[in-house]
């Protein structure tokens, strides 16, 4: 089957679960998205693209910026990122402090929220606007200059702060963090906030798919191994506290977040990019993880 | 043993502890402070008052002032304090996130931070000013018009509030804090940068022996049973994670802070204060627990 | 009011609490007890006994045999019994493994599960029969020589071990467990399953509020500072995970066990037993401490 | 580079390394093994075999016959296997029970000793000796009908079951264990204590390369879907606390023992077995993990 016609029946087949689910609403600016969204691209080592349903429709990114904050943070500081923040799973909830305060203010990895606030915090303290430089990569890595903050979105996670003030205040307390505990929180909040479509995502993956040097960009951005370690981490700890079972259902490295999109990557093929904003209980998008799992099964694709 | 003669034995008795342990430096206006004082206080309900050593220096009260604050809360809000705060020994360590976690954002008691913080978050919806109306209280039941806040030590509390600050962000983020997290934080620091001596702590602990009537004073504060849960939560909690071992060693209600200062209670009878900086691996004065010991021991008394 | 019109108001005043709650189900051999019943009984230093209710039917003491192992071990080992077992709340349930594990095999206190379960691997290390010896001192104790383990119920506490299986082994794997794990279990559920009336029960509770001579017996059982130790932990710990709770209401070192009755102290006064099977959300018989708070509240005596 | 060459290169590059770490010493079988021994397998699904070094020297396979017990139980038993077993990486020690007490007797997955243990009983409820038939299966596999239990290790391990005896009656007072204790336990050991080669791992392991159907047998013994998932598994919960890691460095499917055994799967492609016993912080092969990152940094072969 091709891809137009796969992504056609994907599509259809999806769409008893697109709406299906709760959108995420800890923040009014997510709650009032539309559950009735789905939309899916693919984006081909080799230039192909294809896109189905509102695979043009800028969303919050929401977590799926974690990978994009530690692509950058490994591209400026290499494996020093690794002295204090951890590469294990975590198997507690995304924002729980309980591992946090056994383990001293280390998180276990980069994809729960106190792994993504030092992240950033590595980013403030090698640069002057990480947002500025973040989303210059961003916008140079899918040929849309249109990509920017919803500002709407960070002012409302800035209001809501509170789960994420206590992270980064408790490991400020174990002295790891360096800036200022608002300055973390600002800039953490815009990752988050920044609105891509899947078209846009899925190009941005490509640095992945390409093992570092995405074929749409001049420059290699990561080494090699360096793409490697992301994508491991991506299959270990990319979907939550579901991970195990993503890599089950999926048998890709992915990276979901509560805005309803994920990013899954197929080594040395394609990147894909799906977005429907309900989401399971575990916080991934129901028809997303839906859509990925049929696209593995129908072309036969996984890693395992 | 008349107590002049009692207060000297402990005095001498007690020497080789005084200095030995550690002076709280996880805030510099704390970490100055000379670790060789000793100072001991007896207040009856008599009236008769007995003092040795630095009795009449002030010093930080720091977590003293949970038992101010609570009985404050008491006094204004009665049996409500305990819809958002447990009366139950945590067994866990006075700034611990972890049962906090598991527990939903209640405190188990009003002698952890956590609980402290909740009790100062009420104070803040009824009172325009809780330390102004804190100070005032202190100042009738001591007869001491001089009693304040230590600004310097408030400052430097706040300056290193990261702790606490964790503490506060994850109870409002479970709805359990309703104020300002920072005008929570620097109230609360307020109240445990309050400054008295001995004589003072004794005289204000003259309220719980007196089962909520202290002789100094022209009105009840509490009721006779508030004061017995005042007692009985000092007896199970007042004393960090070494409380078993306090009512073991001492047997009595007791309450100590960092700053190295312990008021105890012996109900009906007097209150007893005892200062001395250099604390023990659990955060309690060595020579002050050391003191009342042999005060229990000397006399015999003891709740059990 | 004398003790006996007193108990007479307290019998009529917790008839509606008589019954509420649950009766203990996770053995057989428990759950077919009677939830209406009710007995109470007073043992005064001075020799005066009162009694109402069912006050002469035995029943499963549980959970109290905790104190009279602790006891008996005291009085063999002296001191070196705390190198095993800690004094400290738990502030987690009586047969939680979490604390156990964080704390590598030692117990935080003796009247938790596996507290209880090292004092018995404790006098297997010296006693050829423990249960023969605890039985011989609460017969003397009680003039009771009828005392006896109720094998049934003993049985029945060994068909349903696994709980405290589990604990012991983990105690085991971590060294703090000498005996074989059969035997220490066995020996446990003997203790657990001794029956005692509330008279007989009060009678024993002397020795604590006589502070180790009990006026019952011809020799010092224990020494007066570890009857007051005794007490001081039955206080802070003698009551599962409501410990706090009862100390607010009741106001006196108290022991309670799931077969329903609670034994509480008066040092220099009286013993006080209780029974009544149905329980509370904690495991505490429900009119049981309703009968003790109302005992403190009518009299005035409280500890606090 | 061929593999022949490919292996010598790598034998002589971990030889500093071989030797290096711990001899498990928990039990006395395996704490006499000698740590200098080094062998290494790799079984084509195209029927080449290559080998080095003690590749033919028997060795306790340890924690990875906890992939051929679930193989077995997904082959008898199917989906139903993940009814009272989790698909979660657990973020805790192998042997910790304090998530098994939070999640109420549920692993998080089959290669905890506690999922082990699950699937264990699974077998015990559907099979008369599940020893038996796990040997019949690997010997078929793997061509050798020498490979047997080694009574010694497995006599051993009883001798020190009290860690997994915890694990086990704490599951079983949730329920979650249908068979007798010990009996789960004799049988776990037994399967611990399986010994084969290297080249006899890398045979058995031929199923799993094989998505189900390994080269060496006439019945396909999984489904497609199922080998996938036994693959991601191994990814994401393999290597103890050290998933993230050897997803990091190997980049494969690897299911590591304290015998100093490793597994690991590249789909379609072969299956790789090493073995040295001397174990890293974590419990893994210290040669064994560095033979394998060598491996697929100079072949290139990475599922990511």
């Amino acid at each position: 089957m091709e891809y137009p016609e796969l992504l056609e029946e994907i599509f259809h087949a999806v769409q008893p679960y697109v709406g299906k689910g709760k959108v995420a609403d800890y923040i009014p600016a997510l709650a009032q998205i539309p559950a009735d969204k789905f939309g899916m691209s693919l984006c081909l080592m080799d230039g192909r693209e294809y896109v189905i349903g509102d695979a043009d429709e800028p969303f919050s990114i929401q977590s799926v910026s974690k990978v994009f904050s530690l692509v950058l943070a490994l591209n400026r500081l290499g494996s020093q990122v690794w002295e204090r923040v951890g590469k294990e799973p975590s198997g507690n909830a995304f924002n729980s402090l309980v591992q946090l305060e056994y383990e001293n203010g280390i998180p276990r990895n980069p994809f729960i929220n106190a792994g993504a606030l030092v992240v950033t915090d590595w980013l403030l303290g090698c640069s002057v606007d990480p947002t500025i430089e973040l989303l210059a990569w961003l916008r140079e890595a899918t040929s849309n200059p249109g990509i920017h903050v919803d500002l709407e979105v960070a002012d409302s996670e800035w209001e809501h702060r509170d789960r994420n003030a206590a992270l980064t205040h408790f490991m400020k307390s174990c002295g790891n963090i360096h800036s200022s505990v608002d300055r973390v929180l600002r800039t953490y909040f815009e990752h988050c906030s920044i609105a891509m479509s899947c078209r846009d995502l899925a190009r941005a993956g490509l640095l992945l798919a390409g093992h570092g040097k995405s074929p749409r960009c001049s420059d290699r951005f990561l080494t090699r191994s360096q793409a490697k370690e992301v994508n491991a981490l991506m299959l270990t700890c990319g979907t939550y506290d579901a991970a195990g079972d993503f890599a089950f259902r999926v048998g890709l490295p992915g990276k979901s977040g509560v805005g309803g999109g994920i990013l899954a990557i197929i080594p040395n093929l394609m990147s894909i990019a799906v977005w429907s904003p309900a989401l399971d209980a575990k916080g991934n998008s129901m028809a997303g993880v839906e859509a990925l799992e049929r696209f593995t099964t129908l072309t036969g694709i996984s890693v395992f």
